[in-house]
């Protein structure tokens, strides 16, 4: 049997964690996690799934550095540095191609850096379903999140005929759809063949080239030209080639164009931790549904107060008195205080502290 | 003439800034005077007013240290500690005698470390008009502002007939008036006889010493023993003859039974800096009405936000976005949010936190 490895995507930025995440420091950074790092819980939840040397993690050079510093254990070799940022697609054939130099049939696993998923039993029952799966018949493997409500911040995956009578349960997977508006959304979830993409992926070596070659042209030859430039040592030949390969992401130019595409439903409690509120997942509550992430020493009072979230770093007490459905943020340079009902606009407030000449906090 | 003294009375601790001040930085220590700390714009508003070797302080031990610490450069012997706490009474009585000892017919100001009055030009011209008054005639001299609208909060003094044509004006005090309830204190304004007590007194050695005899046996003759005690040198003799002076407040115990009381009033913007809120007052605001008191480097940034009251210190900033009317208050170890009509209530909280076992933060 081919080997497992496991890639994890660290590449992302983004806003919503603002001022808690910054440029240097993305969300896979934060100790989210209850109290744990995310990227960390991230390896920690693969321990046992395969080989530790089999733990690869793709990121950019404005991350790599933090990265070594957070994780001084992790080794250098099997941080994958993308020489710049293209998508998810040449993302994907870089891991490829540099795990194909050490097995040309592994197995991979290909996880974002930056989610929660309960608990670890659970996530390796499935990920071992979705390996067996995709080494029997070149099969590309997605995990289906079952949707608790009509959720327009996912894509969705529409569930073909079920595979077989083994669990976790398995669907051919019918068709990709983007991140849907509320109407769309809503209909999914009454239809009931509908599951939320998690971005968890499984496949072989030998699978993914092909799905590669079959969605983009282009695409399957860069990763071609990866292996073997890879294989061969050529670093600076490996530069050219990522940086000549599509922008275009896996879901786009991969997944939605592959012939075999099973979904494996997720038996998990999964979360993307897409915003300050997904604390109230992830965090402590206490009796009158106030939710805390707490880290380095931080602590909690509330007083008559309901309903908030308050995310703190390092020997700092966040004290609430009489208030409803606030987020609170606070950490070493900067403090936020919002509604909690727009905590999913943080962009907003970024561009206007940008725009205030504060980059110092960006 | 007689020399004029200033009394800083730098006693008081209170909750209603918590958890910008504590336990060993009360009120009178936090730069609220638009960024300078209350005590040092205390002192910095007497210069020009009287002799840089009369201002004094009086405090109590818990805060003389931290007070040394914060004013290097005030001499020490000019920090009167009290023995222990006993209302302003006995407070008053020890400056009086230990500036009686340099100068037994001294003219003296008594006022709170912790108000914010501006301008100073106008803040010399009242003092100056009662003294006047005061070494005329051994008058007791109040100052009075006019009410703005009928707080509860503040005590009131009545006017009776006004004393000359001199400005500012100046009233015989016909009664003092403790905080009243809302439908007293409404009923004051319309009648526009009132005005509110500023804490503020002005008086010779003499008229204060024969106001608290006339006031209470007890205080007058403690007073007199303090005076000898003083000149003497006897420290253990001063300890204790204050600790077995009247506890009781020099409003109650002298204002209230002297038999000549002036009130001048007020000319200038006086803020007794109460609660957060005064942030509107003392802070600086913008467009959309949010009011911020900023020191240390600490910064505010607002979005779609109004109404609010922020106060920082240190290198923090304060992001708000998209809330209303709130109070937040970011210091080193700790973070506040709550509502500003809410603020004046905050000992409610400062309770809890002693009960959560927090102690570290009072």
């Amino acid at each position: 049997m081919s080997s497992l490895h496991a890639v994890i995507m660290a590449g992302g930025s983004g806003t919503r964690f603002w001022p808690a995440s910054r440029a240097t420091r993305p969300k896979q950074f934060l100790p989210l996690a209850r109290g744990k790092v995310l990227i960390q819980a991230t390896i920690d939840r693969l321990a046992g799934l395969c080989d530790e040397g089999h733990v690869w993690i793709v990121t950019n050079s404005a991350q790599a550095r933090s990265l070594r510093k957070l994780l001084p254990d992790f080794p250098r070799d099997r941080i994958v540095v993308e020489p710049e940022a293209r998508d998810t697609a040449p993302c994907v054939a870089l891991a490829t191609a540099t795990i194909a130099k050490l097995d040309p049939n592994a197995t991979m696993v290909v996880l974002p850096a930056d989610h929660v998923i309960e608990p670890i039993p659970a996530f390796h029952r499935m990920l071992k379903r979705a390996a067996k799966i995709a080494a029997d018949d070149e099969t590309l493997v997605t995990f289906g999140v079952k949707p608790t409500h009509p959720a327009t911040g996912y894509g969705y995956i529409e569930c073909g005929p079920r595979r077989d009578g083994d669990e976790p349960r398995a669907f051919a997977a019918k068709r990709f759809r983007e991140k849907p508006d509320l109407a769309t959304a809503t209909q999914f979830v009454a239809n009931g063949g509908f599951l939320w993409n998690s971005g968890i992926f499984v496949w072989t070596v030998p699978a993914i080239r092909r799905a590669m070659s079959r969605g983009s042209e282009a695409l399957g030859a860069a990763c071609d030209r990866l292996v073997e430039a890879i294989a061969a040592g050529k670093r600076t030949q490996v530069k050219r080639i990522f940086e000549q390969a599509p922008k275009t992401s896996v879901d786009y130019a991969v997944m939605e164009k592959a012939d075999k595409v099973a979904v494996v439903e997720a038996v998990v409690n999964w979360d993307d931790v897409g915003s300050f509120p997904a604390i109230e997942s992830v965090g402590t509550g206490d009796d009158e549904n106030n939710f805390a992430l707490l880290s380095g020493g931080a602590a909690k009072i509330a007083l008559q107060s309901r309903g908030n979230v308050v995310y703190a770093e390092g020997k700092r007490t966040v004290a609430l008195f009489g208030v409803e459905d606030l987020v609170v943020v606070a950490v070493g340079d900067a403090v936020l205080v919002c509604p909690k009902a727009r905590a999913g606009e943080l962009k907003t407030l970024v561009e206007h502290v940008r725009a205030a000449g504060r980059t110092d906090l960006l």
